[in-house]
């Protein structure tokens, strides 16, 4: 079967400028590329309608489908709308329901609705509009010589509710793109590379009807097993089947299937088992707390933290000993492990974690050089502790910091139940 | 003068299956434009000669300046080096300061150099080498018909290494582009429309040859004045005037000239008043103390914090009175003011902030919806206290949170010196 590609247009000065960053682009590519439909670039252009046609002319004559995003606000500047008409021969004219929404959201506002906004439920008549919810401009499907062509607004949360909840089921019946299932086995505290390698003889042992994709980002690599077939629970079963292989030979990696972050993976292993945990933070400096708060109900099992930046903090409010600090420092293993274990009994919860290092890009000694950093993990059983070695930024450190912990987390907690 | 016109060209798949997300374009365009240099199109296409081809057609055609990222890897899907070749009809020859450079990195890497890296150091015998001091794939710079065409890798530290140091200046110089100054202006608190009223007069009587931006992110908005002009310091300084009758119109929104953070800029206040600040979180749950922190240095004015993410721990390690908790709950006005004030005696540090909220997506009631929170400053004078209002969307209530409290302390800070 021949591939379906599509190609995505962004109009707008400001990504051109550099003043925001195109992320709708990548959403896009990304969702596409779940339902099999490929893409072949990517442009963006600013709110000029000869470069706007001659974009739409170049991308038509290379793509089944054209995706454009930008470009439809009240304004004169906004061009895409009356470029569209004129590119496809027809005329504006009212649709109601557009109205309709479109004074429904002023109407939610207590605001007056304007001339100008009323004129955006003005639509090309050759167009299926495509219905925004959340904002005033509509999205508009256009079908011409086998293609397809949809403008949907550039505001990413308008044009990801509409790609969602319409755009993509419409592309997948228009195109009858064949069923394709992805599973996405979530890794964390191995390298890619070293990933790979355990992985080959597996992945080679794949039907070529199975794809596996790594996609690396900051400490974890999601691996992502695609399969093209005809009948979708057979694909499915025979997909879990190798997820069960791959399970074997990676067990300790592994810290979720399906599309979730590794602080809300450990989240819901503290939950189910009905743990309670607190943090000593050093040089992450809060990252961790707000990493583990990020996650909406986390304070079913999260209880709070002592941020000890100053060493007087340490002793203070966490009772590490001062001779602790004065023979070892304050990054060593003595200091992580008694903050870990003081926290924990502080706040009276069943896990106490703690970090301590230096984060950089200065502080640095012969000894203990910038990105020199201790972790530990403290229930009524163990204490745990690592020592990692990172680089010089001090974001990234902050980061995969973190990640180191809540990983140690996760294995602690894994490594009780298995005893 | 006629503008200098550039096209970006980015070339990889990552980008296309949106596994990443193109930064890379966002800087250039932002680089650029403080140089005077518009850019026309971005254009992301995947490893493909004759797309990479029709693309630098395309754009040779519409542009001056054609910036191509990518594709410059050891491996066979790496084509961009190849195809520049034959599109500017040389050949490749041994570029002997490039294997010195790569083998260096071998060296320091401890690892032996192989032939696939060998290779890079071959480049077409019509480019001038673009040196890359932080990878093994030099750039590579041609002149053509008047225009000049760039490739670098795609890896971002190493590209804007290499703009930064050698393309941005050369670009300066082959095109003299007329001197241009950038003044930065942050403000924090005020909407951009609410801004624009206000410096609706003063913006209209800027002479012609000074532009103003409003970037906004987040609740911050920047303005950038651009001024062209022959003479850099006669410019320079009827726009240091322009930015003091700025000044007066907005004085209490205005905190920092220059590209400088929130937190970077608050951390500096401290500094340079010697004073000391601890914090108090309950709703944005360590992003505070992460935000305040991830600052070098700032340990000098930073003494930790208290997460107090249960309500056991307001009252154990905050001192916060149970009736407080009580009659008020606590997202109250009461409860925030006894966090910040309690937690700046704790600590010992002239400044004591909290938040208290319901960051969502639940637990709000009628009388306290989601996105109500409490923010509290407290120094030895006073106590100030804020209501916020937001959304339903948890990670922007802490960043708004987080910032709105930023701002408290930079205005409690500037009246204290004003009284």
């Amino acid at each position: 079967m021949k591939a379906v590609i599509a190609e995505i247009i962004t109009i707008g000065d400001e990504i051109l400028y550099g003043q925001i960053v195109d992320t709708n682009s990548a959403w896009m590519g990304a969702e596409l590329s779940k339902l099999g439909i490929r893409v072949n670039q990517i442009t963006s252009i600013s709110d000029n309608a000869d470069h706007i046609t001659e974009a739409l002319d170049n991308a038509g004559a290379r793509a089944d489908i054209i995706l454009m995003t930008g470009g439809l606000g009240p304004t004169k500047d906004d061009l895409t709308k009356d470029v569209l008409t004129s590119y496809f021969n027809t005329t504006l004219k009212l649709h109601e329901p557009s109205l309709a929404d479109i004074a429904e959201i002023f109407k939610n506002r207590c605001r007056e609705l304007t001339e100008l906004n009323r004129e955006q439920a003005y639509l090309p008549a050759a167009c299926t509009p495509v219905r925004n919810v959340l904002g005033t401009a509509p999205g508009m499907w256009f079908e011409h010589e086998g293609k397809v062509y949809v403008s949907m607004p550039g505001v990413p949360f308008e044009m990801k509710h509409m790609m969602t909840d319409i755009v993509l089921p419409q592309l997948k019946a228009y195109f009858k793109t064949p069923e394709i299932i992805h599973k996405v086995v979530q890794t964390v505290g191995i390298a890619e590379s070293i990933l790979a390698a355990k992985l080959e003889n597996w992945e080679t042992s794949l039907p070529p009807h199975l794809k596996l994709a790594y996609l690396p980002h900051l400490g974890t690599v999601r691996l992502r097993l695609t399969g093209h077939g005809s009948d979708a629970k057979v694909l499915d079963q025979e997909m879990q089947e190798e997820v069960n292989k791959l399970q074997q030979i990676i067990p300790g990696y592994i810290f979720a299937f399906g599309e979730i972050s590794l602080e809300a993976a450990v989240g819901q292993m503290l939950k189910e088992r009905g743990l309670t945990i607190a943090t000593a933070e050093s040089c992450t400096g809060g990252y961790l707390a707000h990493k583990i708060t990020s996650i909406s109900g986390s304070s079913a099992y999260y209880q709070g933290s002592v941020i000890a930046y100053h060493n007087e903090v340490k002793t203070r409010e966490l009772d590490v000993k001062p001779e602790t600090l004065q023979q070892h420092g304050a990054v060593s293993e003595p200091t992580v492990k008694e903050m870990a274990e003081n926290v924990r009994k502080k706040f009276g919860t069943d896990i106490g974690v703690a970090t301590s290092g230096i984060a950089g890009p200065d502080g640095g000694t012969p000894d203990k050089p910038v990105g020199t950093i201790w972790i530990a993990y403290a229930d009524k059983y163990k204490t745990e502790t690592k020592l990692l070695q990172f680089n010089k930024d001090r974001l990234l450190n902050i980061e995969y910091t973190t990640l180191a912990l809540l990983n140690l987390v996760r294995q602690s907690l894994t490594a009780t139940v298995e005893e």
